[in-house]
């Protein structure tokens, strides 16, 4: 599991940084990926990853505003030609429908595969047994979701040594020990599940935020997450506009990772007037709040450890 | 004057090649230029050039089809950042307006400058003194645009030496002269313009075509053209599959060329089947019809030379 960051800039692309747009890889080598926005060119980014356009399964949009959509409709489109592109499902505010719709009829798209695009309140918006997703509101000009990626734990490793030793032959016995039932030996012999299976491994969570001022709903989706993306338009000390703009600046994410606890804060959608060079310095004034911080750099791929690994 | 190529695929973007865009550069070094059409990732593109969105001056758009306009709204969201962007145009077909309305009311987009917006029919669309635009309806699945740029022709250039020698002083009376009329000096002599200028200098003729198939309107559009850009989706041969799809081969694009007495041909939009190799292969068949063709590529300058130098 990991995340590639495929736009990290705000407002328009620079030359090293197009707009926003982030991909969360499952697990290699084959399974699929879900977009969290789609910026102007994030097709284009692609071509730069091993990430094909039929194993996206999912889109996550955070917010409405440009840089963080006008990527969508040409992918949507362009999934169309690859080979096993299967039914695509879109999450994301009022409104998103409508401007999918809009565009696609002036410019007489059809797709090749069934879309859904299903516009979302705060709650749980989906879970397949293995992921669920929870949305909330954040504060920004426009309405701004922020998503908590939930990973279902995993149960205990089965002890094959002990199960060996005390005769238990593999077959449906370890499946009902796996799922927490004792089980009775033909020799009259109880074996417990608790002592022959490990302690369950805790899933992971990720957090995404889209555009946002601090808030409190932040730090309830990123409480205890394994990694909280987080914007960080501006450098610390300019709050002022920040909150102008409906944005944050460096040492505000930093101290909302602090606060929910966070494991590990990646920084992206850096406004453009910083350089790269400029971004590395500005991760310091966050980093006296929350030390385990990230810079998000366009193609960087940032794996998400087991808390128990 | 130079066409600069800013995307030479059909349909999606490839690894080489991003969606269809053309700028119309005026020229060196200081003036400014125009686009035809803006698939996504155009701005994008602009980074590998010389071009900066506050010398685009007008955007031609030939057809609503997505790989032709969905670079439009970043585009035009991202010059509001470009010091000294003044009033920009765009012309195209009906729906254009609507398209761009509907996409910056979404995202809640302001631009910092004015646009205008002219939604075109066949005939005369702009003349501005320098350059006289005219439109004509192609055949495609959609309503489909070409576009006809006339330079006006330059006045002849003044004989110096013969000037002096009879004695006629820098002045108003270059100016008259210049126009085309005659003057009497004080010592009665009459010299006639015809006399002094030499020939006008025609203006050179640029003929940039929208997707579409064979037709007589592509033809007149192209008429003694210095340069035609014409789209040759698909190879020779594949003519059914081209007038099903609404678009051309390469050889039906250089019967066009040859057809209308074009000086050289620039085909584009090519299939993302074919690769760059396979691109310089199809054109062979072509210069069968029509010798003087070249392949565009992405970044491509392709000067358009004065025919009398």
């Amino acid at each position: 599991m990991h995340i590639q960051f495929l736009g990290t800039s705000a407002g328009r692309p620079t030359k090293s940084r197009n707009v926003t747009s982030a991909a969360f890889v499952h697990s290699e080598p084959a399974s699929g990926f879900w977009l969290f926005d789609a910026g102007e060119g994030t097709q284009q980014q692609m071509f730069g990853t091993k990430l094909k356009l039929n194993k996206l399964e999912k889109i996550f949009v955070t917010h409405l505003h440009g840089d963080h959509i006008y990527g969508l409709p040409g992918l949507l489109s362009s999934r169309s030609y690859f080979d096993g592109a299967g039914p695509l499902v879109m999450y994301g505010p009022p409104g998103l429908r409508a401007f999918i719709d809009g565009v696609f009829m002036h410019s007489g798209t059809y797709l090749e595969y069934e879309l859904t695009v299903t516009e979302i309140g705060p709650g749980v918006i989906m879970d397949d047994g293995h992921y669920r997703v929870t949305a909330d509101e954040l504060v920004h000009r426009l309405p701004s979701f922020g998503y908590r990626i939930e990973e279902s734990a995993q149960s205990g490793q089965l002890d094959l040594e002990q199960l060996a030793r005390r005769g238990v032959e593999p077959g449906p016995a370890y499946g009902k020990l796996k799922r927490g039932e004792d089980i009775i030996l033909p020799s009259g012999e109880l074996v417990r599940s608790a002592e022959v299976v490990g302690p369950p491994v805790p899933g992971r969570i990720v957090t995404i935020l889209g555009d946002t001022c601090p808030c409190e709903n932040g730090i309830a989706l990123a409480r205890n997450a394994d990694l909280l993306v987080h914007e960080a338009t501006f450098e610390s000390g300019m709050e002022e506009k920040a909150t102008a703009y409906g944005h944050s600046t460096v040492r505000q994410a930093a101290q909302i990772a602090a606060d929910a606890g966070a494991k590990q804060l990646a920084l992206t959608h850096f406004s453009s007037r910083y350089d790269d060079e400029a971004i590395t310095e500005l991760i310091a004034e966050g980093q006296k709040l929350f030390p385990n911080i990230v810079a998000a750099y366009d193609y960087m791929e940032l794996p998400v450890p087991r808390q128990s690994s």
